[in-house]
């Protein structure tokens, strides 16, 4: 054995580190990091979409049960195939298919380890020197480190807060040049509680096909909506361009750490022909870790099986939470809502900061609430709006209650 | 609307199914196309390492009760942390602890989809231009996929037939240079099923502090030793140089379809430190998908609890089919072993093409064979190893004698 102080020559990728630090997670733990130990009351989470802790929130039973039985058929212990095992695919083809003036095959679809691989695949699949997508702002950084991984390059498109938060569809055509790949929506709206009507949602795809792009649509919130606009997949429109749909089934039944999503391509006059995309889809997959087989195998009795009161007592909670949200935010004066949520589990709310004193910024404002109220909230920096916030309010009622009456009492002690 | 042919500007990345071309999933992919669907016979897979459909190989129970109880607590439908949940972490930390001369923390273990998902990190965190890692052959060809994915460069050392399979390092020490990073090792073996002597992993040790590379080792078979020579994790020399292991659940509890894995530091001398590995690792998990996490919450469970007979039935079997293996093929003049296998699920078998008539390599043997008997066997070249072929011994007895049957019987047709 050599003696002496050995010297390693590898070294970690300091681009990782810098993809993660844009991460919602990856600011969210900062924030964390700065809860004070010594305040005895209850962390109030306000900054994650993940309200499966909640006992309101609790899944149902059905879904449950369609795992374990899955499991105890001791069928679905081996190796997924590259692009999902078939029934999971076809009973996501057939449960998407009923919403749309077509009919999706199980080729369409690829089972991915929650919508997070969904959104990795694409991206990679993409990503070419020199190839720039069109991101949505606010919206949410997965995408931007992701693309920033793949080398490829970001350019912001405006969400309108005047107008629902519909997308600027003039500053998207004014971005868009000959390397331009792909635009981004999330709808319903991650971070926003909108939902896009079908006309707006038919214009994005006519603006697609204009520019000859893709449309990468993320309805991981979908059917999550209980306002006036009524949701539509963005699927309806894939006659008009190719529309890439992907989805889970972590929010609309509480279970994100079940890490099943999905891509689905809607392309019923085979535009993706030709493209290399399909081909580079799979390759992708084959080199890529699979979602879990038995939740694969599950999938079906879930989707077909869920009762409608299940998905209307979670719309109900959300809704009667949006209400809370919408009433308590008037109450203080330094954040204002421009629309009432209607839809998903989050609301992007502007903070006036000259009614602050000595708060800098949106990233201090959520690092001393954490540290003096034990509530925690997104700085809207994380998702593009510098010196907005994003809160969620798929919690416990009393909870967010609670959360928000702190963050008010946080104002009147911070108050110029 | 824009009348006329739209013109798609996005293209797939060719990349990605250049490299899924060289996994064993795509190559498998492509034999079991020939199959004939004429032949009423069951199709004999002795192409890859998932034996979870045969009732002899079935799990234990205590690992199916643990994570029907981690699923009906109801605690475990969230997301994940980014490195793992705790629990997880300090299960694996102790398991692994119990055979090192040091003791782990929960900090030295990353929680990951499969061991597919820990190889993928370690390679990404590790590529930089120029950069190159030192990989075995015969191998695991996933390793090639991922670095060739990740721009790394593949350098290729011998593994010795005529020496229990063993690492040529006179040829580690000839490839290394000053931008090679890293070696891995796989033990026990796959494809070989061999396992390494104490003596031979510290001079693999000893090697990579000379030439200040890291050890990655994949002990995914780990403890599925049978033969006389006992496992050692590679961890034992953690203070030689500083050693990754990868790991999972997947073969030894015969579950791969749950998805669950590790990649653990090995380094008590924390020569890790300021190598900005670890920050890259984390950079990497931030940006990725995580395992579900109920089969987290079940793995404390799982690792404690299962009874010594389950891990000696399955031992058990793999010795008797090893030996099988060994038996049947000396009545096989086509292929040779160059010894007994003594671990893993796989042999390695030299191809005699003189004695063939109208066969001219391995992909061909396998093609011909897959049509002809409804067998399937991997071709040595996805593996590094031309004229060659890995079978698995891993399927139910009676298959295995069945499969190895039909091979003897399709080298009489095609004898010269």
């Amino acid at each position: 054995m050599e003696n002496g102080t050995p010297v390693w020559k590898f070294q970690g990728d300091e681009g990782l580190s810098a993809a993660s630090a844009i991460t919602v997670r990856g600011i969210l733990n900062q924030v964390m990091e700065n809860l004070d130990v010594e305040d005895g009351r209850v962390v109030v989470p306000l900054g994650h979409g993940d309200p499966s802790a909640f006992p309101c929130f609790r899944t149902t039973l059905v879904a449950e049960d369609a795992v374990v039985d899955a499991l105890r058929s001791a069928k679905f212990n081996c190796y997924s195939s590259t692009v999902g095992i078939l029934p999971a695919r076809r009973a996501i083809a057939d449960h998407l298919s009923r919403d749309l003036p077509y009919k999706l095959s199980p080729d369409d679809v690829h089972m991915t380890v929650g919508c997070t691989q969904a959104i990795e695949a694409i991206l990679t699949v993409l990503a070419r020197p020199g190839a720039n997508i069109l991101l949505p702002r606010p919206g949410y950084p997965y995408y931007d480190a992701r693309a920033k991984h793949s080398h490829l390059e970001i350019r912001y498109f405006d969400l309108l807060p005047d107008k629902g938060w519909e997308v600027d569809l003039k500053s998207v055509e004014d971005l868009a040049d000959e390397s331009t790949v792909a635009m981004v929506i999330i709808n319903p709206g991650n971070p926003c509680g909108s939902v896009y009507s079908y006309q707006h949602l038919k214009k994005v795809a006519e603006t697609a096909r204009k520019l000859g792009i893709m449309v990468i649509v993320d309805e991981v919130y979908g059917h999550l909506a209980f306002g006036d606009t009524p949701f539509v997949p963005m699927g309806v429109f894939g006659s008009i361009a190719p529309v890439l749909t992907l989805g889970s089934i972590s929010k609309r039944w509480i279970v994100p750490g079940w890490r099943l999503g999905w891509l689905v391509t809607n392309d019923p006059n085979g535009f993706l022909k030709g493209t290399g995309v399909l081909e580079s889809l799979k390759g992708f997959l084959d080199i890529s870790p699979d979602p879990v087989t038995f939740i694969q195998g599950a999938v079906a009795h879930i989707l077909e099986k869920t009762n409608d009161d299940f998905f209307s007592k979670i719309i109900c909670i959300l809704r009667e939470n949006a209400d809370i949200c919408y009433e308590k935010i008037q109450e203080i004066p330094c954040i204002t809502l421009p629309k009432k949520p209607e839809a998903g589990m989050f609301v992007m709310v502007k903070l006036n900061l000259s009614l602050l004193e000595g708060i800098k910024d949106d990233m201090e404002f959520c690092l001393k609430l954490a540290k003096e109220e034990s509530v925690i909230v997104l700085p809207g920096i994380v998702v593009g709006m510098k010196n907005w916030l994003r809160i969620t309010f798929a919690v416990e009622p009393s909870s967010l209650e609670d959360g928000l009456g702190r963050i008010k009492a946080f104002y009147e002690r911070h108050a110029k």
